[in-house]
């Protein structure tokens, strides 16, 4: 029952493609800090994609199959246009992009290229003394791509690798007629941070992105975000995180601007925003910071700005001061391994007449299940929890685009993917209206006395304090309970604040009824030092156990 | 490469489903005109769609798979909520929902029915009768259930065939545990209208439904429509065409309130508007035109009511009205054979100046491809014509959701699936921002000379006129240019116009250089009695050619 037509495939050189016929004018911009600005449109990228793909060719570049990897290219690059060509131009021919970290520990980028057996290493220029050591140590690596905006170049040699530079390489090249693949060629390949353990490796079909790009789209279309063909897009997630969330596969699908900013510079990003007129971005809670606090912030006007934030929980405070700025905020969640979104903030119909403050509130969870997502909350023996937005359980998922498996682990992915679930291993409840509220990774929840605490939500609560910064809570041993939480504050800069106070706040916070008693931490350490964070900007409680050996008793 | 986790299926319980768990409260109301209003929800709604399963297993139902047809279940029914339950319910088992057109004649009804082999037929207790006759020569159907707001009834038996109650089936039925199916299940079928010789059979599969849901959502999103979740849909396209348009589907899959009229009563549906805050529907320019023109419409206020017009070429006047009463229009184009929507004149990011009677001219057009639809308009010899807006060649499209084939007829099949592409026999130009313009259905171009008039085209001309109130163009046989046009026009109420004025009218167009010359018809025929339509609500051009015998000299 299978013909061409009938079995049209979801690859993603359907919006690229459409995006070259239907919007050819509308800009592609690369504008990395300082400039020079490049102005490209969606005509052009498609003919500089074409080109990639001969270029692809030349370099020997081995197309997959369903079943089969086609040949691993990892690319070490900042948000770029040529970040985005290869987004497209790898997939579309049949080989597998690999986006690497490059805030990885050399030690831990080097794992994932040997676990990847990358053949080909694109890099942006910034990377060549990385590249140099990458390279001395991962065999398979048999040539590098150099990506500059310098048209001049230095002649640059790697020992045992042959090099090439983008620019020569696509100026050179004929544009390339890519095949029609099967959509379950796989077309992405990425690490998880690897906040526990070592990276591990996921990957993902054309189908997988071209439907998860549809809810995406399809859910910021919703309230808050109204996301509309007049919006003009910047990634500000990494690209060489999850597929930047998706937005450059989103943008190109609807037909809007992009802009690239290259490496992060948030002054100037915030004169992007409003040289370009970006209005749509992304980014983790640390990057909407950025943008509000930068020393240059007071001079922009933000408002209208939307910003989808996630990676992890959003703080109350930083979501009020957004609010205040004009800014329309939602909140994502997901993992490397499911693409990454499979839940999201929007607004409901039987939401219309509610205050704007009780619509506000529920953009501090991790909102519903998307369009095609399906999702439950279970107890440990695989039950599902009450509804009630109170019991806590394991949020786990089936969408059409979750990783196949963890790779080179097989025993990793039969603990994840079990009883026709995948399981996040992260800790939430569920309202009665459907938003889901992420209360810990598992391994983070405080085990007191057989009941659990939140650490994320005991966080929530003591950074409404408004002298609190920074806060984490971890949970240390204790003879009688098995666990209790200590709590690490930073202040606010010139400001002061004492674990007497902040014990103190709590009880009025239990008095009031916002929590139970027994969370209120045994113990309070106030540093002036920032919090140690990951490579993604959430804060290393690993690092930080380690740095707090506090004994309880 | 297959795993449970991987391949998550596209199916349509993934709709209902997630509608009832996060949506259970948002209403799905059942207003037959002069009521009673049942008003159900998501919740129940999916409580009795799983009744539903367990009634067609007690009905020896079976389901298909890939490359084998379920059963086909007739449905005869307006839009009501149980046509809806049907939607979902009848795929879900695995079966083939087959919804037939209860405007076809009876003859043409027997055939699709024979053509389907269809083995239960559910019907509103509005066409028992037909219901007899049409069982009495479709010797597959063994079951017959009616459907009726009355929950008490008389006996009513059928020759040969067992006679069930629907609401008695709900009523003592089970909630069924659904299959989990392939998406490539066929779930429905459907004829086309048969403007040319007999109905045609059509089907599609759960995923090219859920795709091509997503994809009109996601366009519906867009200006000029800004469909949203604060809105309320109210399908007015009947339910035994082309599913609605889809707009069953895509209430559900964005959760939106859904409001079903029964058998159509403009007075009724106005009110309906009115009282059940509805502000999205869609239907072929007629209903726009009952809609604006019924005597009870100046009572309301329409204003932000969200129209998506299609199926045949919308009249300029009609939109200028419907713009001056507030209301946005779309115009959709499809066909049966296409699911049905491919085109959309949603807005572009390069339009966001542009004056407003600038964006409401391409309103006019077909529109652009929706995402994941590719397009090119040809000439005979299968090469791209320039998109000049100007030069004509057929519509040619290539989507996830074109129909496999067409039922029992190979050589229909062949002709249209050709080089890749399904060949849509309309006649259409393509302009340089990408919207296409329909000039006609192939055989309703009319050759003259050599050269393409669309008969289309003319008739929007002619209908500027301020005097005419329907017109048509047809091909007459011509001794010297081959083919040349007649148009036949009918004036407005209480209102005259002479061949004469039409001619002057339209070298007034000619001079004002908005047609050529050589299209100004042969012969202009005034008639008093309105067009004849087919069961589609186009005018029916087979029959207006054998009813004027012109012989042009």
């Amino acid at each position: 029952m299978s013909n061409q037509y009938y079995d049209y495939q979801l690859t993603l050189d359907k919006l690229i493609r459409k995006a070259a016929l239907i919007y050819p004018d509308v800009e592609v911009v690369h504008a990395p800090p300082g400039g020079p600005i490049i102005r490209s449109n969606y005509a052009k990228e498609w003919d500089r994609i074409q080109r990639l793909g001969s270029a692809l060719e030349e370099l020997g570049v081995s197309p997959g199959e369903p079943g089969k990897f086609g040949s691993r290219i990892a690319v070490l690059d900042w948000n770029t246009i040529r970040h985005f060509e290869l987004y497209y131009g790898v997939p579309m021919y049949g080989a597998v992009l690999h986006t690497v970290n490059v805030l990885l520990a050399p030690e831990d980028i080097i794992y994932t290229l040997l676990q990847a057996q990358d053949e080909v290493l694109f890099i942006n220029e910034d990377f060549i003394s990385l590249a140099r050591i990458v390279t001395s140590l991962v065999k398979s690596i048999k040539k590098v791509v150099i990506m500059s905006d310098e048209l001049e170049h230095e002649e640059v040699s790697f020992d045992g690798v042959k090099v090439y530079w983008y620019e020569d390489l696509i100026r050179d090249a004929r544009p390339y007629n890519f095949p029609e693949l099967s959509e379950n060629t796989v077309a992405t390949m990425m690490f998880t941070s690897g906040t526990t353990g070592r990276p591990k490796g996921t990957y993902f079909t054309h189908r997988q992105l071209v439907l998860h790009a549809m809810s995406v789209a399809l859910s910021l279309s919703a309230p808050p975000i109204n996301a509309n063909i007049y919006d003009v897009a910047m990634p500000l997630v990494p690209m060489f995180h999850v597929h930047a969330w998706g937005l450059p596969y989103i943008a190109t699908l609807v037909g809007i601007k992009q802009v690239y900013p290259g490496r992060f510079d948030w002054g100037w990003v915030l004169k992007l925003i409003k040289d370009e007129g970006v209005t749509i971005t992304n980014g983790v809670p640390t990057i909407l910071f950025n943008l509000l606090y930068h020393p240059d912030s007071p001079k922009y006007d933000l408002r209208g700005l939307k910003f989808i934030v996630g990676g992890s929980a959003l703080p109350r405070g930083l979501l009020e001061e957004a609010s205040r700025r004009g800014i329309h905020v939602v909140q994502g969640f997901g993992l490397t391994e499911t693409a990454p979104v499979i839940l999201l903030t929007m607004e409901k119909a039987n939401m219309r007449n509610w205050p704007e403050d009780r619509k506000r509130e529920l953009v501090l969870s991790a909102g519903l299940p998307i369009p095609l997502v399906d999702i439950r909350v279970v107890d440990g023996q695989g039950r599902d929890v009450p509804r009630d937005g109170k019991t806590m359980g394991e949020l786990v998922v089936r969408a059409p685009w979750i990783t196949r498996e963890y790779l080179n682990d097989p025993e990793k992915t039969r603990n994840a993917w079990r009883d026709g679930w995948f399981h996040t291993d992260d800790i939430a409840v569920w309202d009665s209206e459907g938003y889901v509220w992420i209360m810990d990774r598992a391994k983070d929840v405080i085990k007191s006395g057989g009941e659990w605490i939140s650490s994320t939500r005991l966080e929530d609560l003591i950074s409404t304090h408004p002298a609190v910064y920074e806060v984490a809570v971890i949970g240390v041993p204790h003879p009688k309970w098995g666990e209790r939480p200590v709590a690490i504050v930073v202040p606010k800069p010139g400001q002061k604040v004492t674990e007497e106070e902040i014990r103190n706040y709590l009880m009025g916070l239990v008095n009031e009824g916002k929590m139970p008693k027994w969370w209120i931490p045994d113990k309070v350490v106030i540093v002036e030092s920032e919090l140690p964070k990951t490579s993604t900007g959430k804060v290393d409680k690993k690092v930080l156990r380690e740095r707090f050996q506090i004994t309880l008793e």
